[in-house]
């Protein structure tokens, strides 16, 4: 079947169910009821603590078809996915469904978890590194399903996603569940990813190399929703968990594009006071927030909020008072690791309060402006961030649909080519964010502005602007680059686009490699 | 039927459905899966602001036979529950189920909204003033059902209590629906008894008196959660909302009782580094903490925690240093308003980390001990705080059983006589907690240890400590007051009371006035 922006969906995938066809950005309201996970109690006295994973597991009774839930705070330092996964595997376990929230290099191993039957089912808001191209290659018996960090909470509340068990990676845990991540030898920041695992999942474990006195305060997730806590050796490197510093790029071409988007935000109308912000961890955002804050600086605006994953470099901005608070659903960075266990104006936030589509309202719809990356656009302003030009997964959808469906004004900034290869085509390969949300694309030769929005369009011009046509710029790329050859994508699925509000917004096939 | 402690209660109650029959503290364990709310979807750029009740009611479609909510932080100043009942009247509404945390005499107008037919069922931890005699004279169609702190939020997680609006009295709130107690003209300092209706309630609405900028940080519950915001002239009397400085008794007698309780905790054993401890805000128990407070100095003991309805008297000991943290899930006075605002030791805790039973673990659990009040105690250790000598409606369960099935050592402090009446009897008229959680009682002519702790019977001997037989103590009272009249209780049903696990541990019967 066809779906709202035109891609040919199933309708119905094996080992995932009927699927619901995107209809638009905001068509598909919420039906039904939250889920209702097992009520439980603590027994009075008993103890919570379990000495390793085995230990857990029968404590537990974990059997073969659960699901697990992990969080990705600790990026690509993380080793508890890795030790949760031999653990079931040395039990005999099989048929366990993965939800983890992004996956990256240091999660490789499950690809050997997957060819033994232990692993059987993923959902992910991306993937990076070796995990990536196996699954591309179709080495899960059933798709991936890549969701944005909004859509989680979603799925979570509607039950489309049952969580058996939720491993919550702990930086710091007292042995009653009280658990941060704020401080210890594995310390990430925020835990916002994992808070709605500890509201739905049958059983919550906190998993720790850092046990403190009860009780630790302030904790992120409390003893109240916590059944059992496992204290390892190591979560996992403390060099992947935090990158040190990021840094704006120095790439004269990245500044460009960076200036220019800081120009479009301030010809918007919407830098002012209380102005509120969102970019990525990418040199070229990061760049483009360093151009906001000399504007902001200049006219003594000072902003609402800056959101989502948190760097260093907005710590700055916060501490310079450029904005008012900082709400963090992950913590890119050192600076921002130590900033969020200190300043009371840096803000753990649960990705349902920063970017769920069905709640009573979330951070993402009171974003002025989000400033995103992109691995292809095309001329319907739909984006590509999780597969590259070969049809391959190589990236993460992330909050990126969320941010765009909830902004005011959502800006992508990418180079027109990249390795060669127009980023600006006819039609992007994967669709992960719908055009109707997409509003202004910056790159090195102009702006384009979707034409929904001729009010953004005429105050760019009236500001001087290099406002074009996307036509024009994808046109200019093939002139570049040549037009690049149609690639037949006809293998077998091995991925679901999930839109935030659940429908399927495409398909990942099987690239012909 | 019969239930564990020996009393009669009904199979089936009209407008309440099957009972189930109290069976021991920890016998009844849950079952089933927590109740899920509709799920919601806020639409892009709507406003939650509501000018006022009437177009909130309209704004929701709020109709006759809903379940509205409340919580009580406002105390004795509250008029958002009349102000909301005055609206359902206004229009025309009837046959409205009300949960209200607790009651005083500023909700003596429900009275009338009750005889009007607007109001007709109602669930609270208690009820003060006039409300009380008139519930005790049978005013509502079906009995109030009279919960315990911890047994609400368990209702709300099993559905048994299904809110259709809830109204949080919000000291201060931003237009989106973030809010909290900590500040404002109506500051009231923790809102934990509305937590949980910010989870499960089907509409939740913030009520306030002080709209602020977005966004109001911190949050006590975030926009997420909270559909509407109405704007209202004032939430309520400040002098109502929060009482002067809470002070310790000056009475003799009081001071004596106090001291002695003091001793028994010294004498427990219990008392070291690492002491948790709750009290209540009366003059009797502040001194009981006035002296546990001077042993501590005294022994050099830094306690862990100090846990409940917060007073200024905890407050100072948490500055002092005798306790490291406070858990605060109502702040009783204007000290514990201003601290809760700004020492992040002293945290706000939801009455289900509080209280529930039915969770991962409620802090009641981790407490070393309580001290609590009594309107009667009888020979098996049952304790009653809800009805007085003659079996009118006076009090609130409010943490009482909670408290007692959670902590180590539960201390019950009382005069021997009140009013010429004797406290120690034979069989308490109401049973709210049951005696198996009940350790000591402490009069002013001497202690008496429940025969199941003769681990501590043993301690206080040694110590010295006056220690009686129960009866022995009944006995005495008998002897200086006269042996009360048996009172029969054969009137209707006015009131049911649940335990914290829902099952029921006693009626209330109309006494005959």
């Amino acid at each position: 079947m066809i779906n709202a922006i035109g891609r040919d969906i199933p309708q119905f995938v094996e080992g995932f169910g009927p699927v619901k066809k995107y209809q638009g950005a905001f068509k598909t309201l919420p039906e039904g009821a939250s889920y209702g996970p097992p009520i439980k109690a603590a027994r009075l006295g008993q103890s919570k603590l379990c000495h390793g994973l085995g230990d857990l597991f029968k404590s537990l009774k974990i059997e073969s078809g659960m699901t697990f839930s992990f969080h990705h705070h600790l990026r690509n330092g993380d080793e508890v996915v890795n030790q949760v996964l031999a653990t079931a595997e040395s039990l005999g376990l099989k048929n366990i469904s993965v939800s983890l929230t992004a996956a990256f290099a240091t999660h490789a191993p499950m690809i050997e978890f997957i060819k033994k039957g232990v692993v059987t089912s993923l959902r992910t808001s991306g993937v990076y590194g070796p995990l990536a191209v196996a699954l591309s290659n179709g080495i899960l018996p059933t798709p991936v399903i890549l969701h944005s960090h909004g859509g989680r909470p979603r799925s979570l509340r509607s039950g489309e996603l049952k969580v058996d068990v939720a491993f919550i990676a702990a930086p710091t845990a007292d042995d009653r569940g009280n658990l941060t991540g704020a401080i210890g030898k594995s310390a990430c920041g925020s835990l916002g990813y994992a808070f709605p695992d500890a509201d739905y999942a049958t059983h919550v474990v906190a998993v720790t190399d850092n046990l403190v006195p009860y009780p630790l305060l302030p904790a992120s997730i409390g003893q109240n929703k916590v059944d059992r806590v496992v204290l390892v050796e190591s979560l996992g490197d403390p060099q992947g968990i935090v990158s040190g510093t990021t840094r704006i790029t120095k790439d004269p071409v990245g500044l460009h594009i960076a200036d220019t988007a800081a120009k479009v935000i301030e010809a918007s109308g919407l830098l002012k006071n209380g102005f509120s912000f969102q970019t990525g961890a990418g040199g070229a955002s990061l760049a483009a927030a360093h151009y906001v804050g000399r504007m902001m600086r200049a006219q003594n605006i000072k902003g609402s909020f800056a959101l989502g994953g948190i760097t260093g470099y907005m710590v700055d901005m916060l501490e310079e008072g450029l904005f008012g608070n900082l709400f963090d659903v992950q913590s890119f960075d050192l600076e921002s690791v130590r900033s969020i266990g200190r300043n009371p104006n840096h803000v753990e936030v649960s990705s349902d309060l920063y970017a769920n589509p069905f709640n009573g309202g979330s951070l993402v719809n009171d974003l002025d402006v989000v400033i995103l990356g992109a691995t292809e656009i095309d001329v319907d302003f739909n984006v590509n961030v999780i597969t590259g030009s070969d049809g391959v997964l190589m990236g993460a959808a992330g909050g990126h649909p969320d941010t765009a469906a909830g902004a005011k004004m959502t800006v992508i900034v990418t180079t027109l080519l990249r390795s060669r290869l127009p980023i600006v085509v006819d039609r992007v390969i994967t669709a992960t964010t719908p055009g109707e949300t997409v509003d202004v694309l910056v790159t090195e030769y102009g702006l384009a502005v979707n034409p929904a929005r001729a009010d953004l369009r005429d105050r760019f011009l009236a500001a001087g602007l290099p406002v074009k046509d996307i036509h024009e710029l994808k046109n200019l790329a093939h002139k570049m680059a040549g037009i690049p050859q149609t690639m037949a994508f006809d293998g077998p699925i091995v991925g679901l686009v999930e839109y935030r509000d659940g429908t399927i917004i495409d398909v990942v096939r099987a690239p012909n490699l």
